[in-house]
């Protein structure tokens, strides 16, 4: 699909994604990148940016971290901006009542530097400058990323926020983080093969009339979400649970596997 | 003169005081009092600022931080300005040739939370946008304080390099949770509740045939449990996936369970 398929790591910079989801205004994607060059994060992908791209108030508040800028990447859905990705943070200010592990950036930038360093990508994802996330690209993120601040006064405009995780992710150049998980021959699943698994398990529960109330399905549907993102599958997971779905719908044999 | 010779710490805000020398820009005056008060820190001092003070710009873009501008104190010379001050620290983006210390803000933000909690007051200074601390300035200070940053492109503006080190200070004000989830009305799962779901899954992989080998069904289900297992599951969430599965299998109702 993407570079998720691409073995080797993209260069000496780069570090993790930044994504921006339907940002606003182009000073604030500028200065975002600025932020993110400050940091040594190349990566930047935006998913449908308000005020189109490119956009040249972006240019003028980058100052001068247009290659930042010149190398970014647009999406028309969150679901591809982060389909070459194993760990995916959303960033929140507010609690949204999602059953996830809440990160702060020292812990999430320690947890991202082990995965760099295994050659798995990850990417913090930014909501629009006045809602933030929404709750359905929340359910696509692993977990929360919340930066601990003055609780009477914690709003941060996109830069500032940007600017904060990246500067945890710099300071871990050195750093040694201590979590593992001993992977065997397989590797994490890729949010794609992850959003395909949740397709498949959806499409399953809306044949079989799980969701007896249509209102309720979105929240269902991302508390299900979450459950497996929790779950940190690996590919070889993702492929035996759609044997077991197709098994438990007895549509057809399950897919091969060992 | 200020909570130096206060025996009791002021209040839960306070914190080192930030010393902007020859500030230029009304504009960054306000973004670093927002800066400052998403860290905690309200003790604000300026070192004849440029455009006069009070100034409007300062509060356009404090973003609703007035509180901070309204105790900002007036200074003509940096010696009144760090009078009270046990240590003072000065932030340069460049080597400067003077023999000090150099801090990063994180072994700085320690350093002060360790006198701050023995009643000695820190302040930091930061010189104007485009020169930064003249030499002068900067022997007045115990040690140097810099960012690392990417060393190809670390230019940062006055409200960025506030925050990073008013983020640092926040952080070490400690008992935040390094890690948690939000659960909500319900509660983590009992391994019992757990248990009682590994047995109506394979019970359910059993009856349609899906351990096709059966060698291969002890290894497959201990791999299918920790799966789970990672999920940390919520009791809802158990239930939630009772029901998913009578819905796979066809059945009405989830089998009966507690």
């Amino acid at each position: 699909m993407t570079s998720g398929s691409n073995p080797t790591r993209p260069s000496v910079l780069g570090g993790p994604a930044v994504i921006l989801v339907d940002p606003q205004l182009g000073e604030n994607i500028g200065a975002a990148a600025r932020a993110m060059l400050n940091c040594g994060l190349t990566d930047l992908r935006l998913v449908r940016p308000r005020d189109g791209w490119p956009n040249e108030r972006a240019v003028a508040s980058a100052s001068g971290a247009t290659e930042v800028l010149d190398r970014a990447r647009l999406f028309e859905r969150v679901e591809d901006a982060v389909a070459d990705l194993r760990f995916v943070l959303a960033t929140t200010s507010r609690e949204r009542g999602q059953i996830k592990r809440i990160l702060t950036p020292r812990v999430a930038a320690a947890e991202m530097r082990l995965r760099w360093d295994r050659d798995e990508p990850s990417g913090v994802m930014f909501g629009p400058e006045r809602t933030g996330l929404f709750n359905d690209d929340i359910a696509l993120a692993d977990a929360v990323l919340s930066v601990p601040l003055n609780p009477a006064f914690s709003s941060l405009n996109l830069a500032q926020a940007v600017l904060l995780i990246g500067y945890e992710w710099f300071q871990t150049a050195a750093a040694v983080p201590e979590r593992t998980m001993h992977l065997g021959q397989t590797r994490p699943a890729s949010k794609a093969e992850l959003h395909n698994l949740f397709e498949h398990l959806e499409a399953e529960l809306d044949a079989c009339g799980f969701f007896s109330t249509p209102d309720k399905r979105p929240s269902m549907v991302r508390n299900i979400r979450n459950l497996f993102q929790r779950a940190e599958m690996t590919e070889q997971e993702v492929r035996t649970f759609h044997g077991i779905l197709a098994g438990l719908t007895g549509r057809r044999k399950p897919p091969a596997r060992d």
